[in-house]
This record gives C-alpha cells, structure tokens and sequence, in this order.
C-alpha cells in the first residue's frame, strides 16, 4: 500500500532536525515515505514528485528546509495537497532566514509553516496526523491518547523541581 | 447541518484582516461559522469552543490574532482538529511578534501558520479546502480549478507592463 | 501557611532559569511554591491555578517559558493578581520570541514582563518582592539592605580590574 | 491625601501614549499624579522623585520613555518600589529601541515591562491597580467588574461581523 | 534580434519597482523584454522560461519579487546565466523577507542580490549591464559615462544645501 | 597570463570563508588571484586595486568582509567591473549587519550579494563562473557539468536516510 | 579663517535630516561648512576631502549617509580626525542598515555613532561642539547654558500635561 | 598628574571587552583611570563621577555596559565631556539590546557609540585620543603611526593566504 505522508528535506543534512516527523508518525503508525528532494539541485523530480503526489496516495507533504529555503513553497505550487514546512535552523541566522521564506508565501499558495527546528517537525508529523485525523476517529484518538499522555507526563515532572 | 470550518478571531478590528479568509471559504462553497473569540478576554469562551468544535462537527479552526497572539496556540491546545493560525499585522512591530508568538509552538501541539496579514488569510482558507480536499476529490476539484483560473490571470496580465 | 508567591514554568527544562527567582524570594524569605504548569501541555490544569490563585492566598505569580510563551498571558487572563511573565531563552531565536509572546499583551490584560533568562528571572523574584513591599514596610527594608549589599559589592569590586 | 501611584514620562510627546495609563486610573478610582521627567534633560529631578516616592507615599511608579529609554530603569534603581516601563513608539525602530531598552535590565533591578504604545500604557495602569488589589479586596473587586465588562463586550461584538 | 536581458517579476504589482531596471537598460540602449512570470502561480511557465533562456539568447535574467520571494532562486536552479535578484518590498516585513528569501541561497545555486526596492531595481540593470561589459568595450565605456555625469551631479548638487 | 577573477578580502581571517570562492574557481579551471585588501586599513592600496582591475584584465572581482563590510561597496564605486559580495559571519550580530552593509547599495553603485558566510563565497565562485559564462559556451558547459553532478549526489544521497 | 567642523552628507536628500546638525552648531556660535561628498557616487572627492581635512583647520567631521551607509567609515580610513557617522533613517528597513553599516566597524578606525535620523543629527552637532569643549572651556560653557536652558524646558513643559 | 581619560564600565565581567580600550590608551601613552560605575547597582556614584569629571581633569569618558545599557547615556547626561558608549556583547540578544540602548539616544544628549563587543572597546580607545588628537599635533602624529603600522601589516598578511 502507499504511504499517507510524504516527508521531503532539501539535503541530508536536514535529517538531524526531520527525523522528529517522521518519529511521531512511527509512533502514531501513519504510513509515509521519506525522501532527499532539493528544490535548486533537483528542481526537475521536485516538480514531478509534488506534481504526482495526489495520485500517488499522499494526503500531505511534510517538506523541511534552511535558508533560502524554497521546497516548502514550490512542491505546494505545484500540488493543491496541504503541504507542511519545517524551517531547518541555519547557521547564520539561526532558522530566521528559513521561517519568512517558507511563512511569508504570497496569496494563492499556502504553506503549513511550523516552528524552526525539531520541536517544529515533530509538530509536522503531529500536524499532518491532524489532518488525517479531521476525517479519521482512528487517529483523532490515537492524538487524543498521546495528548492525555504528555499531559500526565507534565503533571508528574513538578515533582522533580 | 453544521459548517465545517469555523473562523475566529480575538477582536473585531482583525475582521478586515480574517474576511480574507471567509471570502474564499464562499468561493470554494466551504461551509463556514465566524465568531469573535478572545484568548485573553473570553477564555473560558475559546475553551469551550476549542473542546465543542470536533463534536460540533468543525474539521478544521482558522484562528487570527495580532501581538501576543495566544488565540491559535491555545485552541490548539484544546482540540486535536488542525488548528491554522493567521499573524494579523500589529501597529508597532508589524506582525513580526504575532508571526513569532504563533509559529514557535513548543513540540507536541502544532499550529499551522500562515503568512501576516490579508495574504495569510487568504491562504488560511484556502489551506482549509485543501485539508478538506485531501480526502474530497470534489473540493480538490475545485481547488485545481481556482488554480488554474489564477495561472491564466498571470498570464494575461504580462500584457500590462 | 499558603505561599504568597506562585513560581509556575512550562517544562522542567524552564528550571534551570527560574530557579534564580526561587533562589532571591528564599533569600528574603518570601513564602513560595513551585510548579510546572505547561499552558499548551496541561491547559485545564493552568486555567484551575489562575483560577483558584487568589482565593488560595497567593499574591503574585511568577511564570517562565520559552518560544510562544502563552503560559503568563493566560494565566493573567484568568486571574486579576499580578502576573511576572519571564521569557526564557529559545534555542533557535535565543528569546526573541519568548519576549514578544510575553510583552506584547493587548489592552486589559497586562503581564509585567521582565528581560530573557536568568537575569529576568533573578528580577521577577525581586519585583515580586517589590509589589509585597509596596504595602510592608518589612519587606521593603530587606529589599532596601540587599541593595545596600550590592552596592558595596560594586565598589569593591572595581580594585580587582 | 498624597496619590498612590506616579505616572512620569521623559517628553510632553509621550502624553499621547501615557494617557492611557492615567485614562484607566480615572476609571478605576485610584489617585496618581502625573510629571515629565526627562532622564536625560532632568536627571537630578528624576533621581529626587525616585528617592522621594516612597516616603511621598506612592506605591507604584509607571515610567514612559521611547528610544535609549533610560526613565523607567533609572527610577528603579533610586527605589524599591515597583517600577512599570512603558515602551513609548520611536519613529525609526519603532519601538523595538525603546523595549529593548527598558525590558533588559540586569539581575538586582527589575522593571515590570508591558507592551510598546497606548496598549501597554492601558495596560500600565491595569497593572498598577493590580499591584495594589493584590493586598486590596475593593480594588480586586473594581478589577474583576472590569474583566467582566471586557467579556461581554467581546462577546456582543461576534455580532457585528 | 533577440534581446540580451530578460527582465520577469513575479507579480503586476512588482512592475513599479521592477521599471526602473528596464528605464536603465532604455538608457544604455541594451535590448530586453519584460514579462510576469510567478513562481508559485506560474511554476512551469518559470521552468520554461529559465530552461530556454539560453537558447534564446539571453545573457542575463533579471527577477524581481518579494514576500517568501522564490522566483530568483528556482530560476537560478534551472540555467546557469547569472541571474540577478531583486528584492521587492513587502507590506509587513518591509523587503526583509524578500531579501533572504533571495540573498541566502545553498552553495550551488547563486543568486546576484541587489537592495530592496527602486534602488534595487536600478542596480539590477546597471549590474545586468556590467555583466555585459566584463567583455563589451563598448557597454563599458556607457557605464563609465553614465558614472562621469553621476559624479558631476552630485557635485554641482553641493551648492543646493 | 593575467587572472580573470580578482579575490579579496578584508582580512586572513576571512580566509576561512573566502577560500571556498577560490575552491570553485579552481574546481572550475577558472584563473584568478587572491589578496588581502582592506577598505579601512589599506584604503588607497583599495582604489588602486579597483581602478586598474579593468585594464589589468580582471573581468570580474569577488570581495568579501564582514561586520561594517565597506569592501565590495567601494570597489564598486571605483570600477564598472561586476563586483560579487560576500558577507563574511561576523561575532556578534552573525553577518546581519555584513549582509546589510553590503546589499543596501544606492541606485548607481551595484554590489552582486551572496549569501552570508562559506555558502556565499563557493556561490561567489559560482557566479563569477556564470558571469563569463554568459559569454563563453566552454564555462557554460564546465558549469551544465556541475549541476548534473550535484543532482546526481542528491538523488544518491537519499538512501542514507 | 577656516571652519572646524566639516558636516557632509552622502546626498541632498539627506539634508532634510542632517540640516539639524548645522542648526546646533549655529546655535552654538561654531564655525562649519557642509558638503554633498558621496562615498560610491564621488570617491576621490571623498577620499581628498578626509586626506586634506586636517591640514584644512577641520577639527572634527559630521558625515552623514543611509542604506549600506559608507561615508563615515571610508572617511575615518583616509583621517585620524574624529568622525561623527549619522545614520540617516532609509525606506526599507528604517535606518537599521544605516546604523549596522556605520556602527560596526572593525577595531582600528572608529566612527563616533549617534542615533538614527534627526535626533541623531542634532546630537552629532553637539557632539562636535563636546569634543572642542574638551579642551576649550568657553564651548564648555555654551553647552552647560543649553544644558540648563533645556532642563528648565522639561520642568515648565510639565504643566502643559 | 590626573588622568585624561575615564574608562567605567558597569560590571567586573565587562572587563574582558573594556581591556581592549585600556590596551590602546597604554600603547599610545595616553594617561587614563578605570572604575567599576554601575547605573543600576551604583546610581549615586555614577552621578558624582560624571558631575566631578571634568573638574578632575578628565577629557573623555569611555563607558561599557551590556543589556540595557543605560551607563554610557546617564553619564552623559551629567556631564559635557565626550561620552564614548561600548555596547558589551549581551548573552541573549548578543549585544543588538546594548546598541540599541546607548546609540539611540534623544536629541541633546550625544553618546559617541562604537561597535559591540572588543573591536568596539579598540575602537573607544582610539577615539578618544583622536579627541585628544584634534587640538594635539603629538597625539595626532602616535595615531599616524599606528595606522601606517597597521596598513603595513595588511599588506605583508597577504602572503600568508
């Protein structure tokens, strides 16, 4: 069967800070495939990979980049699948640089943008469960159960203060 | 029969802002409820309508909100559903401090965010449909077609410079 | 005997930096309690503290935390006692963030924002101590001493240039 | 009867803002006064009203100033009673200089920083009052209706969408 | 003939700051062409267009655009002429989002920035014409003229203080 | 035979960066020369570097500086050769103000920016490449060939996830 | 005899601002000429103004510029005069690239800094006159006067409230 | 004799980056003192010390502070001495809170502001004795010298790459 999710990073390098999507959707048991997809070096599969996407099977596409960072916004103008961004955290200027070029999208396009780093792709792969969640009680429980969990979790770290 | 998308916002002044995003819920055929809730003035207000909203029938919540924008973040503490949140531009900063206080989500309770401004809500609705049109070949119909219609306008306007 | 001061922060990783407030209020022999409250983790638990604060005999509250810091916003949003939001550092914009999302309150609801880390939160402690000492004259004089000691502190140690 | 609170800003220019602060005083019954005290332009005067305001009987301070916005920490550091900074709006980074300025301050001096403009001078006032109905059951009482009236507000305001 | 520069911008509304590289390019008498081509509502048009770039003779792509700005960057991942970017100024962030969302490009794929805005656009042109004249004696000596009455303007503009 | 690309820096410790422009032109089998020249300490070393490029044979000079980077803006003014900025990563502001220093140009005067730090410079490289480029098939096919291996490693890359 | 003080501006758009300079120094009775000198537009002038400076009677140099603002820094290479940099407040990004470019110089050649815009002009004047009044207790006096004429200013101005 | 110039700095930790200033004065034989003078912990001595500088015989005071640094600009404020004002780089907003506080101060009091962090401190030395320099031929000539060493060492550094 295919995957549900699509997870996409423009290098290697991004995996460091993806690998938290694609953690959560382990964790969640939501079929993806993940994938080096460059935005300048490959601009050719980058098209073909958004433009096949739906009829792939893919419901969403987490897609995670840094600086200049153009995947997030390309793979969605060229799908109407709601597409995700993680800005990678730059060196220079630390994912600032990243979030307004993947936020910042002009009107017609949208991306899904979520916090600079790990803490925002683990909220891709939470978010991208949501989505399937809005029309699935399977996973909308499987959500409400981690939700329960991290909130006991909290509760139970006070007494460490 | 119950909309499906709910559009709230913390004040009436952001409504200029959040039409945006009504208008093309209307384009799209897109059943919507539009409701001013403010996080830090109604709370128990935006509590109940972020734990009603999934029982309700709401799939997805687009919430806008300027400054310390909190609205967003803390109805997507209190749903599962997918929650956009719109940056709505603030008089001294911009909307650079409504940008940050609803992308920087801590890992666990994603917010999908959008551009500041006009722009932002406009891509909110339209990030809403695709939500939706990831499971509903129709509304993704319509959302290629939208598409379609915008890439023709790109291309008839070059004759105007 | 109820504390009269309530240190609340998001995460157990917040404790590292508030731990300087409990360290002042200790110093000048303020009653306290510590906690960790998530606002986005245990939002029901956050809202019942704000709620009950008051009627529990707590004074002012002092809440940490970091990235989109929504947890002293809401807090002041549920409860008319003081509020000390201290934003803590964020990994990827080292606070930037945590400080708009804590200062940038809109009118009716204000949180007395201290600056980023753990200068701030060595201060929150302090006007904590302040906002008793508005009204108590013993407090005020410790707080007056312990100026006295820095001051002298100062002086001497400008010979070890 | 001496005022219980002292609303000081560095220029006739900033009244337009700090307004705000005395505009919510007026309505919540408490008695101030208001002065221009320029850091900068009156130094001395600054350092005599700060030195004098606890045996003048003030309890709370708010302090105004845009720019290099030294006031509101100056004042603090010449008493111990607690000082509110409101970032005044600069012209040319507006605000961003201001807040930075007065929201920094080092351990051993804090500042009750609220929000750049008129809300944070609205919210100045709120604050004051809040400091004084932390140990005053009537003035929590003035507060509590005044949330109250914010609520309903909001809520009738839904309509006008 | 064909022209030698192509001048595209991602929007009509880019043409008032984008003129003023094709009013430089009129000056020096090189030949261009103009056309709306947006990235994100025209992506294969882009494509097309920067892929025959060369084959159809221009030496240089001028591209113009603001907000999460990407037509610069993937045109400049689908030829290898050099392609200037011009950052357009944006209505919240003011062009800062155009700007690095152009200027922070991976290694591999180089975009030649220029400022926001009008200034921008002027040295788009005169760069484009530089680019020209690194092997044009001819381009060359126009640039050097053009700099001759700059120079004398600004001295004779002296005597106007 | 003379160098065509002239390299420069402000100081050795722009080396680090600076050497991954030289890296690619070597790569590329493109001859330049490099030199340490500072606009602030070595001024007229700096005209007269500028002013005799073009008759020196330099087509195309690559300048990188950090901090209050005047380099490549005054080499600019001083030639009508295309001039390539670099931002070199500077302590404490981390190549903000490089970046602004350099790209900020007024109309009249271009600077070429790249990104900040060593992604810039091996792009500088680059670009100097596609500035002869434009006029000369044999690097155009050098730079065609580069590409094709850079996407090429991308598309390996991806089984390492 | 020859003035003191040399006030030059990058271009006659920026006198606007920097008239205010000269407005001081008329006030204070100092002897000044000012100048359109354009570091990228008239380098050699700039660089013969500076190397002359001294020789001339100057005793301290007011220069003001905006955007990638280089005139202060490149003068201050070519003088051991002091150098007072104003940065003059431009579209975009509101003197924020004015600023970092003239601030951030590297150790070795420092450019006195005042504020953005007229605020910054008008104390660039009296900055000049300070630096005279070092060593010449009749400026000193002048200074005191317009001191104490302003402290007076505030105190009445408090009335007006 | 007294010393000619007053270096203070508002903390033992600045002195790491004040050294440097100390370092330029003893290169260049220029007599000076150095002080821990705190505004916040210190305000009092810091008013007395500005008020007695120049009767003490002081001719410039160079002043290092971090966060919000109000040191340089309140000593300013007590004194017609040139105030030279060293942003200390701060730990979470790396120095950009510091140079906000000390360069943007209102129109009449001047702070000369040098670069944040050690080149700055550099800078701050070299200042003041160019202050000293422009009515001291001797002072005037030792920084000729130190440039043309400096320009000397730039060239022969070029070897090195």
């Amino acid at each position: 069967m295919n995957p549900e999710i699509g997870v996409i990073m423009g290098s290697t390098s991004d995996w460091e800070t993806m690998k938290a999507a694609c953690d959560v959707l382990d964790e969640l048991e939501i079929s993806y495939e993940k994938k080096v997809v460059s935005a300048h070096r490959t601009p050719d599969l980058m098209f073909d990979y958004a433009e096949q996407a739906r009829s792939r099977g893919l419901k969403v596409i987490i897609a995670g980049a840094g600086g200049a960072a153009h995947l997030p916004g390309m793979v969605a103008a060229k799908t109407t699948l709601p597409v995700i961004g993680v800005p990678v955290q730059s060196k220079a200027l630390q994912g600032l640089d990243s979030l307004l070029s993947i936020v910042q999208m002009p009107g017609g396009v949208p991306v899904a943008t979520v916090a600079i780093g790990k803490a925002g792709a683990t909220n891709a792969g939470l978010l991208a469960a949501q989505i399937l969640g809005a029309t699935s009680s399977d996973i909308a429980e499987r959500l409400e159960n981690r939700r329960e969990k991290t909130r006991l979790a909290v509760i139970e770290s006070s007494d460490t203060l």
